[in-house]
């Protein structure tokens, strides 16, 4: 289960100032205006939104602790089915509000969101390399990490460049953590902080 | 690998007329306005948006049919590093593309993304039940599944009652679709075909 390639070099490509890189890389998209859609768009493709990653979480509390306490996610709705014994609960980031309520008018339905599926049973719902990450942008990227690492989340990559770094979730799902904006100045304790585990 | 409770009753959540049931449940979100944090965000919490979910494939373009040709995802951007021998590949739903645009220009990272990662090796990712699936609204729930199945997807959970389906990428990640607005009448071939396997 250790980090392959495309995860050990991620630095290469999120180092670089946010605010020019990407933009460049997505000059194709950026030359269409919102709510112009192409000719082929309108006239071949079933158009489709994103709504949300749903993750399965063993313990709830402990999950809400890591999502909200800590992350600071927010809880947008929960549905609790006590006949199938099971919590369903919808975050999402502070940030995101606006793009959350414009959703819910345009089509009734949030985006984007993480569900979190609770089943009220002791199945071990275990790891594989084939989910990666969720990935979130934060104002400050020490701050996050050091609330974290004082409540006992291990970093596991911490954010050395002052730009990116790696968490798990209790139940073992990778968290990215991109600073907003330019990267942040090198700051210790975290600029010679080696990794820890995977991610 | 069989679903859980919480998977199996998801038709009674979102067989509701989605126009009035999550309104009414998001409705202390729905009170607050965009661009007014409340005092609590803005002194407390560093804020943070969705950027992306990560998901490692193994064959690019066995995964880039299937969402890209056959879901109709577009490909945001892409980046092939030849050295450390990987590609990640960024897919965006064609009806995010204001909200892409939107989050670029504020701060120069796009949301919400599918990041595909394929490192070029032969790694079996596996699959565990800990990743639950990635959830799409679609104009046309019928359409979308007749196109995958002319192209030999099986529709897991086949959309009976006009509103939900489940399919499973070649990686076996699950893909919940879920219909605009109200559910489409029942409409054979969809509305008497069981399901198949698991998701």
């Amino acid at each position: 289960l250790a980090n392959g390639p495309g995860d050990r070099a991620r630095t290469a490509i999120e180092g670089r100032s946010p605010a020019r890189a990407p933009a460049a890389r997505c000059s194709f998209l950026l030359s269409q205006g919102p709510g112009t859609p192409s000719k082929q768009q309108s006239i071949q493709e079933t158009t489709m939104k994103f709504l949300h990653t749903m993750l399965r979480v063993r313990d709830l509390d402990a999950a809400l602790h890591f999502y909200v306490d800590l992350l600071g996610l927010k809880e947008a709705r929960r549905r609790v089915d006590e006949k199938n014994k099971y919590t369903l609960v919808f975050l999402y980031a502070p940030d995101d509000e606006a793009v959350v309520q414009d959703s819910m008018k345009k089509t009734g339905r949030d985006q984007p969101m993480v569900e979190l599926t609770y089943n009220w049973d002791t199945e071990d719902y275990g790891e594989a390399r084939y989910f990666g990450h969720l990935a979130y942008e934060v104002d400050d990227i020490y701050a996050v990490c050091d609330k974290l690492m004082k409540a006992g989340v291990t970093i596991n990559r911490p954010p050395r460049d002052g730009n990116m770094a790696f968490v798990r979730s209790p139940d073992k799902h990778s968290i990215e953590l991109l600073q907003k904006g330019k990267p942040l100045p090198p700051q210790e304790p975290w600029a010679s902080m080696p990794n820890t585990g995977h991610w």
